[in-house]
């Protein structure tokens, strides 16, 4: 096993951990340990809340979630003589959740407090937890669903330089200022009321790591939110991004100063509940190597990645088409989002044909391995998103076929509510 | 070979085929033939423009396209005893180009006729030729690239009803109304001049298969225009509805009456030049079935389908990763488009870096079975998309690790282009 | 289409056709036509019975087939320029069964006829006939199985030259003169009668092409047959050799003089019951090139291959384990061969559970895309073979699970039997 | 994490292990730990040497190991409630090297001590170390080679009956009293000097868990060697029984008492080096069920399993055909074990164009996934067996292209050798 860099406990809360939880990107984070070229570590990593979440029938955690302090992740860490203008190699080697803690949590965000992709038709706070088997997760709130996760870190980025930040800052600044307007109708999910455009640096609830006090009270001013993915990679939530993968990162500080956490048993493209995948608390083993003027050598400054081969590799698929008309019936312009919409909620009733309630089909859509693809982008005014449904998850028989030859509805138990 | 039902001939224009070419959807268009539940046939269809491009050095032809009369598709069929609350199956039993006819093409529409995903990028027409070796592509135009495709039809649709119709016309007449807006802005490539936002009914050039002609100038003027994928499934363009795939199709009027053509030998997800997949002329071979009061059984108002198990395997990708910042810095609100644009920009960049040309690495990404995937959609405000390129369709090595390596630049010759 | 260059009539004898059959190597057939290095060609084959088996519901054909004439195929062609010591490059472009001809047959040859892998268990001659439609197999023999083969010709050699025809002919002659023991009666099926060992030349019903009668008359004394395969690849029978592979084979003679046929639709690992595939008269596309001095340059003088990337990709098997203890509870030493003989009796055995017939089980195991693998050779005395059947190839669920809940019997057919 | 029901302890020799080691099948032999149906539990196990390989770089620890105590297994494990007539489920789901020992071993026995599928041409002891980083694994020995494992174990099964273990040594008896034979020389590796054909019970080292000692003495007179799969799995040795596999055993005796171990980190078919995978100590999380009836209800008395869907799926491979001519041109009759012979024999040759020694690319067949078929098995007499080399694994490229271009040799390091 690779030496613990980083430890978390999963009793304390995130600002009593044995190494300090860092929830923004910001260049001036010290280190919380270094890292030579070649060297393999092991990073423990809290849940992306903190350890907000119980393994309970409750969602009531999830109603009331403090969503100011997400993520909580681990890092930074420095890699020995990365510089600016080099590319980081990042091995995954395998992670998991940790011995005495072997369950993750999907959830669904209350439309006042967090949301979701499909917010609007899902507007209360509900939870399912699974159970963690080794490669096998399943869950005692969504019954005949069974299936080996492709676990992956939600988040590995390196850190901005000062001048990266604030050209973050400003551009999402300004999208914030231009209001909301058509765009924003459209795209979202919440056409009522007006949910945050994006999330600028918010001061509360802000662990910056090891950074002295009053640095970070400056430093909390202008540190990015985690939330979004961006140059340096961080939040991509990229469902193949497992065991085996290789990692190319833009360095922009000295050191490198990358982070991590967010890790996800499982996922399906697109994590659309928000919250999210099969989300836990565990370990990651990484190794990492740096290409000296990478950027300058390979042509590139954007993150890049070879996913492993260890991919659950399933062949049997029922595929969902969906296109840039909102289940209002109102057309959209070659929106791919509007797309993955009708894809998404045609998804969801077909399973309801097979006794799942609505809301167990949403979290099996966000947590398993579905492949959600843009089909076709240019036949306006309608992208055509697919959202391809692996029937090898099912401990049932879900082909088309059935439902033609008679009935096949069921009882599949029920996710937990709030009190 | 099962019965031919439609006839096309390579060498005659659109309206003058053995069987009339129909390029518009209308719920009064007859039926040019009758296909019986359990019945297999081989359906001929034109290449999607109708024969207007040459297989030659010159993207004149594309240039001046004319882009009224697209699709020119084969059809109507009916389907007996098929009636409206059933389900039509229609199984994908082979597809091929014609013998005498063995090429395809793809090609970049000028920025004024037509464009693409990335037009304000490739403003000016260029075309590559296509070389159909059985199952494997490779092109004149675009050196040391060779893969097996994934052939599909890029539309297969039922008839729409009358009042389906209508509801088509209204609400994509609703969008032309509301007029250039912020959302057009952001999610199309043209912004500085006004791209059409949805394609009206247009009487010029149209082609109702044996409509009579009074009937026929009469419904030109609502019927819908067969670029977009709606409810009939149609021009869905999904790049894994290959060999061997069953699609499920709602039937709304009496006989189904479906069409298909715009046969693609092989597409990237997205198909982002918009001319689009490697396109050509060719055969279908289909199965139909009806499963009679399908959408209550089924439970299902929406197309659906199962992929073959034909697709090509490949294992070895590169991964781009793009999020809802444009490539002038302007931050999106959880636009997947814009994501995708971002990820296609690197992975063009990327291929640059072994000598192709943008131009080539734009049709790359367009006609080889690269994997476009919304990975996040709920990270406000950067939807994360990932565009994975397989490294197999390579005759070079373009691993990234070769960069680090050493020079990997290469004569790779050129597209066609205008004179 | 690439210009087709030995065409067969399906309606007529093999002696009778429009080009030449050949069914021995022999050095010394003249090729029926040349081929430039990077030239594409088709290649028409008769069934390798050439034409014996008809499309009806009768076993007789088969149980009377003449079996000295076979094979039937298609050949020899001079590659232009191909010298001794060279490599042969075969691209496998595509292939497919005749427009009017889209049917093929599986048989088990009768115990005194041909045999099989399992012909003591199987000694009478039995039939099924396939129905192609496009990619996909079903027969009205074997109910409720249907599946995408994945095609390919179960011949393609090179000629052999006179040295190494020699050298063929006097390691099987050293077979047969060994005669008779032990090993025999542990490989083979027959217990009781003693088999062939090996076939020598037989100079009854030799085709030689186009080699003039007295030529012929003295060749058909040593030319070789054209069962086994050999140094020049030959009847490789390989499931895998699919469209989109490459084939690299050694050459032998002045213009490599490659033959090809025993066209397979689909075939399972072994090809088991001898006759085997889905076999079918169709054509070939190819592309040959040359590599100069390759068997020096590439280090080797045997033949392999590269897959294409279009096999059916299925992912969801029962797998039996078989190792090296006959049924009669004899114990073997390290035999492959009797491993393979329990696991294939054991699948037989399992798809009884499901109402199919043990003929018809032999008879899938030996068409459909059955994987069979050789798990452990060095455990002695038990080499143990695993043979993994997809479940994707029913339209039933074989999932072990279903027999534990309950009945999964049902009335699958019947196989073609004798009069 | 499941509870830990068998704890081993690498430091210490096989008899003084906290839980008894058991290396021979036997039904008397008392179960160490009880397990419920539906229950979780961790096992651990030892290396099958039982710790006589060191991570060192010397061969002398192979080349002097003592055969007859292997295979160190743990258990038996009762399962509540299972009898005879049940079949036992077991979910394989998750397996790892220990914590501070992640390393595991491949080697060739010396041909006096052990020997090999190949032992003629790899007559002397030599070894490699394999890192396990995660899921990847490569060696100091071997360079330039680098893969993800499909972790198994290559011993499961259940105890046998008193009648069921009588007819296991009756049959290997059997075979020993017939002695020497031609069937021996023509599978086996070694032609000058008779190697053993069955391993009877061997009263030497032999561990028999729990039981006491007057008990065992009896006992190890009959007990059966854990080298061959039998009717109760055993050491099946199957690389693709992986995390998320499901299998189903026979059960002989109450309690089912089924043994694991031999854990695998990676493993070609065959593991041809017969030291053999990539060997490791660690641990096997499993979940066990029971089918009562499960032999009637599913018509079946024989082991098979579900895999997962994790194993590394590779895409390119290079692939050798082999039949059934010795590598001294002797004709063996329809041969699966010298087709394999042969295709190993050309895939090793080829390796040594890239410069890997016969030795490194003997152990990257025996510890990669490498897929070795049994193509077709009726051509008499030349059974033809594909080794499949997944191109994948190296981090060169050994497309058989390269070679004819140029050249591709390097140093790949060397193999740990006896001193």
């Amino acid at each position: 096993m690779p030496e613990t860099v980083f430890e978390v406990d999963t009793e304390a809360p995130p600002d009593e951990q044995p190494d300090p939880i860092v929830n923004r990107w910001h260049p001036d984070v010290p280190p919380v340990a270094s890292i030579d070229p070649g060297e393999k570590v092991r990073i423990e990593c809290m849940d992306w809340t903190g350890g907000q979440v119980n393994n309970d029938d409750s969602a009531n955690d999830i109603r009331d979630m403090a969503l100011d302090p997400n993520h909580h992740l681990s890092g930074p860490f420095e890699v020995t003589g990365a510089e600016p203008g080099d590319i980081l190699i990042v091995d995954i080697l395998d992670l998991g959740a940790f011995p005495d803690h072997e369950w993750g949590f999907n959830a669904i965000f209350d439309k006042e407090n967090g949301g979701g992709f499909l917010t609007d038709h899902f507007p209360e706070a509900r939870k399912s937890i699974w159970e963690l088997d080794g490669v096998i997760a399943s869950s005692r709130h969504i019954d005949d669903v069974r299936f080996p996760g492709c676990a992956h870190p939600g988040i590995l980025g390196t850190a901005p330089s000062h001048e990266l930040l604030e050209e973050w800052n400003e551009r999402e600044r300004a999208l914030i200022e231009r209001g909301p307007d058509a765009e924003t109708a459209v795209n979202h999910e919440t056409r009522e009321e007006q949910p945050p455009l994006a999330l600028p640096p918010e001061s509360n609830d802000v662990l910056l790591g090891g950074m002295d006090d009053d640095d970070a009270e400056e430093a909390a001013e202008e540190a990015a939110r985690t939330i979004p993915p961006r140059e340096n990679a961080g939040n991509c939530d990229i469902k193949n991004l497992g065991r085996g993968s290789r990692v190319y990162l833009p360095v922009f500080v000295d050191g490198a100063n990358f982070i991590t956490g967010d890790l996800h048993f499982s996922q399906g493209d697109g994590e659309i509940t928000f919250c999210g995948a099969i989300e836990m608390a565990g370990w990651v083993d990484l190794k990492v190597d740096v290409i000296k003027d990478g950027m300058e050598k390979m042509g590139t400054d954007y993150a890049m990645f070879k996913p492993g081969y260890m991919d659950p590799d399933f062949s049997d698929y029922v595929v969902f088409e969906g296109y840039s008309v909102d289940e209002d019936g109102k057309q959209h312009y070659k929106n791919a989002n509007v797309g993955m919409r009708r894809a998404c909620l045609d998804a969801i009733d077909y399973m309801t044909n097979f006794g799942y309630s609505e809301e167990q089909a949403y979290m099996i859509l966000s947590t398993a391995p579905v492949e959600s693809r843009i089909a076709g982008i240019v036949d306006l005014p309608n992208t055509c998103v697919t959202v391809s449904l692996p029937e090898e998850i099912f401990d049932i028989d879900i082909n088309p076929d059935i439902l033609a030859d008679g009935d096949a509805t069921g009882d599949r138990g029920g996710v937990a509510k709030t009190s």
